[in-house]
Formats: structure tokens, sequence, C-alpha cells
């Protein structure tokens, strides 16, 4: 990761004004979202998707070579849905891989969840039968996406492109995450090199979602994270990066389009 | 709506400098991606979801129903799946509505992609059987969602709370919709309005997910908006929004803390 981003304006002192009763309210904010979110609220539900555990280098592998057809979220679901079909079988085999390729690039290009997540959600949900565990898992993709540097998938083949930028997302946006990347390895999003990065990030987070659920098979899956978190401590569904949004120091669009010359 | 946000620090200045030059790209960047997004990047793909035409002021009750115990993502997928497991039959019935609950508060609490609009493009993805068509009405949706006064929605019975609020989302992104919202009606995240807010605005993208998937079925269906322009227009998946966060006139934390007391 070559940089992050930093912010001293107007915008950091108004928030960091007021980070003593942040953190003060944030343990009675938490009790509160404990118990309208908690177990109370967590129930089974029935899915007729089974799964059987697989190899994560293979789940990558498959999420890699997808990418370049099917795009992000798609593609995460192929890594599981192609191995299944004939491993676990069942309603497997007619799940439609491609109904969740509009979810790239944030939903149809509009920069907001990376459509890697929403891929990982997908099979998540479809596994998982318990809400708390599949809001568990979600939240812990989420974290492993924003503070893991990446990408760090290395491809059997090479596709597109040779890649040596690797950074830290910071969030689970795709257009913060991407364009952070973007600054770093100095590519255009239209070029072979952004595709090859989004493609081995794909695999990354359908690696990890891999071995999310091999653990949960063997019944050793536990949260990393506490849910909702960000909601206790900001009062609004949120983030850990306020200021990479919230501050004056941001790239301009002009900083991105002389990258396509 | 109360108000929108309005910047005219470092970085609108920054940004609208190179406005004319963003505006000179747009058209040629836009053939490019015409070029490697458009029709030869589509296909058609096999689904088992059938569709058939449902009143959407139905689907819009039930989605309002279902939110107080399945959230924003799954309410919307209730919306249609309860009317369809009885109108269409097939694997709706066993179809998991629970298994997107996860991207409730743009995933997990995280505040990036509205779950609503998770929901509505599953649904999507399920039934319309050709990329170009879903990515369409994925953006479509999107754009309906970020300018649409909401929400518009009156239930036959108030669940939660009466609500006087309406605000222009500007965004895709939970946690700029739902701030605005919270912003303009005084109400905190864990209050009862503001969970029938979320109620009533998954009705709305319920209904009008409802609206084109009837025109789909009747072959009437057409694009509002054309799919990437954010893409072409700023040279990476982005929003029309940019001054929502690239400004230093934003709310602190402490503006939503304090609506909790």
């Amino acid at each position: 990761m070559n940089e992050m981003l930093d912010n001293d304006g107007v915008s950091r002192r108004s928030f960091l004004s007021g980070s003593g009763k942040v953190l003060a309210g944030a343990a009675l904010a938490s009790t509160v979202i404990g118990s309208q979110v908690g177990k109370a609220d967590a129930y089974e539900y029935s899915t007729g998707y089974k799964y059987v555990k697989l190899d994560p280098a293979e789940v990558g592998q498959v999420a890699y070579e997808n990418y370049f057809k099917r795009w992000c979220a798609s593609s995460v679901i192929a890594g599981f849905v192609e191995p299944l079909k004939t491993k676990a079988g069942g309603q497997w085999k007619e799940f439609p891989i491609d109904a969740m390729r509009w979810a790239h690039g944030g939903m149809a290009g509009w920069g907001a969840l990376c459509g890697t997540l929403t891929g990982a959600g997908v099979i998540i949900g479809m596994v998982t039968n318990e809400t708390d565990v599949a809001e568990q898992m979600a939240n812990d993709i989420a974290f492993y996406y924003s503070y893991t540097e990446m990408p760090v998938f290395t491809p059997k083949k090479v596709l597109k492109s040779e890649l040596a930028d690797m950074t830290i997302a910071g969030t689970p946006v795709c257009h913060i995450s991407v364009g952070r990347w973007m600054r770093s390895a100095g590519e255009a999003f239209l070029s072979d090199a952004r595709a090859e990065r989004c493609a081995r990030l794909a695999a990354d987070i359908a690696m990890e979602t891999a071995r999310m659920l091999n653990a949960w098979s063997d019944g050793t899956y536990k949260a990393k994270h506490k849910p909702l978190y960000n909601v206790a401590a900001n009062g609004i569904t949120s983030q850990n990066n306020c200021m990479d949004c919230h501050g004056d120091r941001v790239p301009s669009a002009e900083n991105y389009r002389t990258l396509e010359k």
C-alpha cells in the first residue's frame, strides 16, 4: 500500500471534537443495539443449498477465471457454485450464477458495495441457516475486505496483467477501494491491470469465505468481530473510515480521468 | 425534503475546475465503455425462477409488513417470493427469503449499498435471463432510489410510527440516504420512526421493481437511464453526488449521536 488518505481540515476537527462523547456513548448504544438486534431477533431459516467443504485454493482459482466474463459478484458465486454442483448437487445445479452479475462495480457501476462482498454474502446466506451466523460472517468478511492488504491471490496462469500493487481499502465501498488501488498503481479503471486486480480480489474474498464456511461446516466458526459495532459507535449505519469521505483532501474526478491517457 | 447538502470548499472547486474536461471526455469514454461492456459482453443465462405479473400494491404491502422482522433486503425479496410461491410456484417455493437478511444497513450495518436495492437486484437477476436487461433494471432502480422523494408508500395499517418526512437520497448508499432522512426528521437510527421510514422505503423500491418486471413480462420494458453513465463520466465506478462525501460541510458523528437523546 503506497498511501492512505489523511485529512486535517474543518471536518476532522468537528469529528474528533466529539470523539470522547462517541466513545462514552458507544457502550450504552451497544447495549441498546444488543437488545434490539441480538439473539432476540435472530432465528433459523430453511435452505435447500447444502454445503460440503471446499478447497479454498480451488474456489479462488475458479473465481479468478470467471471474473473476465462475469465480473466481481458472480465470479465469487461461481467459485462456490461450480464445484458444489458436482460435490453437493441438489439445488446448486440450478443456481443461476449470472443472476448477481448486476452487482458488479458496487451495483451496475454506482460504486457502492463491492460486488465481491455481495457475491460472498449470497453464498453465506444460502448456506448458513441462522440469521445471526450469516450476520457474523457478513460482518467478518467486510472487516477482512476492509483491512487486508490485497490482492494476495496468485493465479495459476495470469490472464490479463502482471500486478505489483496491493492496497488496504479501509472500506467495503467499491469506489474508494478501487480508487485507492488505481491511485497507488497509476492505472485507469478500464485498464487490464485494474481488471486483473479485481479478479484477484474476487479470488481472495472467495477464499476467505470458503475458510469461514469450512470452519462452520466443522462446527468451529466463531465471529472475529463484533456485529453492528459501527452502528453502536456512530449512531448510524456506517464504517470506520469517516475521513475517507468527510474531509477536504480527497481526489478530484480529474485525478482519475488523467489515468485514461 | 427539508435540506440537501451543499458544499463550497476547496474540494468543490477542484471538482468543478475539471468539469469541462469531464464532459468532453465523457463521450469518448462512453464509446470505449460501450464497446467493452455493451452488447458484446451481454449474454443470456438460464434461470428456473418464473415470473408472473404481480400487483405492485400487494408487493409493497408484503415488503412493508416483513420489514420489522426481516429488514430491508429480505423484506423486498419477501414482497415477491411470498406471492410468487403460490402464483408461479416451482423454485420460488424453496427460495430462502432470509438468505439476504445480512444485506440490511448496507451490509450488516456498514452503510454501503442500501439493502432494498440488494433485495431488488436479487429478484431482478433471478427473474430476467439476460445480463444486459438485469443491468439496465439495476441501474434504473438505483436512479429511482436516488432521485425520488421517499417514502411515498402508505401502509394499510401503520405498524410502528406515523411519518411526515420525505427526502431525496441522491445516492444508493445507506449511510447517506438514512442520514439525510434522520437529519430531516430529527429522529435517531434506533427510533420507531426510522424503522418505519425504511419499511416504507422497502415497499416503494419493491413496487417500482414490480412495475419494471411487469413491463418486462409484457415485453414493454425499456431502460430509462444509460447504464454505466457514472463510470463514463468520472472514469471510475461512482455516483452523481460527489460533493455529498467530498466536501467539508458534512455532518459530524456528533450530529447523529445527539439524536439518541
